[in-house]
C-alpha cells in the first residue's frame, strides 16, 4: 500500500523522505499555500471552472511551481479536500485489467481502502458535507462526472456509457453508504469478498450489460 | 396519490377535513406533544430500545390515545422525524404483488415519491443528519433493519434473505443519494422509466437472484 499513489497520505510521506529538513519545511509552506488557494478557488468557482493557473495566481506563485508538486487539477482537488482516496487513479487501474473485470476491480478497490475507519471516515464526512451544501455537492458531483464517468464512458465507447456510468455510481455510493455510513446489517460485518462478489458484477451489468451470476 | 398512506402529509390532512375546529385544534396539540416526545425518546434510546407505552409516559397521556393518533411504532416514528414517505409500507405493498416484480414496485415507488422536490429534499435532510451523526445513523439503521429489511427477509425465507435485503438496500440507497442529493448526470435527468428499469431488476436480482435483462 505505500508506495500506490491512490493514498494521499502515503504519496506525501514518500516525497519527505530524505528531504533535509530546511528545504523540506519551505517547501512545506508554499505547498500549504497552494492547497490552501486550491481549497478557496474551489469552493467559489465550482470543479470545472477553476483552473491550475488560476489557483496560482491566487497562491501568488508560478504555474509551473503548482504543476512541480500536482500532477493535475484532480490532484490539486483531491488534496484540498483531503480526499483519502482518489476514485479517478482507482479508475484508471481498473480500466487497465480486462473489460469484464471493470466492475469487480473498482469494488475491490473501494472496499479494500474504506475498511481502514480513517479513510472510510473521511469519506463519509465529504458525502455528509455534499448533502448538506449545494457548493459541495456541485464540486463532487463535477468531479466525479469529469475524472471519473467521463473517463469509464470513453473507455467503453458505447452512446450510453455515460449514463450506464452514472448509474454504476449508484451502486458504488450506496454501497459506501448503506456500508460504511449508516452501517446496516448484515452488510456492515459482511467479509470484503462477499461485498466485492455482490456489488461488482452490478457495477459490471451496469456499464455493460454482462450477465450476472 | 392523495388518498396513499405512504405520503404522511396526506393522512394528515384527510383526516383533518370534516372535522369541528375547536376540538380539532385540542387534538392537534395532544398529537403535538405526543410527537415531541417521540422524538425525544427515539434520540435518546434509538428506535429498537422505545416503546409506545414509554413514548406515551414521557407525553403525560394514556397509552391508548397514542394507539388512537398512531397505529405502531413506525407510523409514529416516521412522523417524528418527517419522513415524507413509509419505507415499512412500501414493502409491504411491494411484497403484495408478484415475487419477481418486488424490485420493479419499490423502486417505482421511490421514484414517483422522490422526483417531488418537496419528499426528496427531505430524505436528503434526512441522510445528511444521520452521516453526520452517529445517534440519527443508529436510529435509521434499526428503523430500515427492523421495519425494511427484516419483513423483506421473512416473506423471502431463505436463509440468507438478510443480507441480501441489505445489498438490495445499498442500490436503493444508492440511488437516491446520487440522484437527488449529489445529482450525479446524467442520472439526474433521466426519465423515472430509464430508472425503475436500470435499478429495479438490480434490486430485484439482490433479493432473489433473477437473472438481469
Amino acid at each position: 500500500m505505500a508506495t500506490d499513489p491512490v493514498f494521499e497520505g502515503a504519496k506525501v510521506s514518500a516525497r519527505r523522505r530524505g528531504r533535509p529538513v530546511k528545504s523540506a519545511a519551505l517547501a512545506d509552506d508554499t505547498r500549504a499555500t497552494i492547497v490552501t488557494s486550491a481549497a478557496a478557488e474551489f469552493s467559489r468557482d465550482g470543479y470545472d471552472a477553476t483552473s491550475m493557473r488560476g489557483i496560482a495566481r491566487a497562491a501568488g506563485v508560478d504555474p509551473a511551481l503548482v504543476r512541480h508538486y500536482f500532477s493535475d487539477k484532480a490532484d490539486l482537488f483531491a488534496e484540498a479536500i483531503a480526499a483519502p482516496m482518489r476514485p479517478d487513479r482507482m479508475v484508471k487501474k481498473a480500466l487497465a485489467g480486462p473489460r469484464e473485470q471493470i466492475g469487480v476491480n473498482l469494488v475491490r478497490y473501494m472496499v479494500e481502502t474504506l475498511d481502514r475507519p480513517v479513510a472510510s471516515e473521511r469519506v463519509i464526512r465529504m458525502l455528509h458535507t455534499a448533502l448538506g451544501q449545494e457548493f459541495a455537492a456541485k464540486m463532487l458531483r463535477q468531479f466525479i462526472i469529469r475524472e471519473v464517468l467521463k473517463r469509464i464512458a470513453k473507455e467503453l465507447g458505447e452512446e450510453d456509457s455515460e449514463l450506464r456510468a452514472s448509474f454504476a455510481a449508484t451502486q458504488i455510493v450506496g454501497m459506501v453508504v448503506a456500508r460504511y455510513g449508516i452501517k446496516i446489517e448484515p452488510l456492515a460485518s459482511a467479509s470484503p469478498d462477499e461485498v466485492v462478489n455482490r456489488i461488482g458484477p452490478v457495477v459490471q451489468w451496469h456499464l455493460m450489460g454482462n450477465p450476472l451470476p
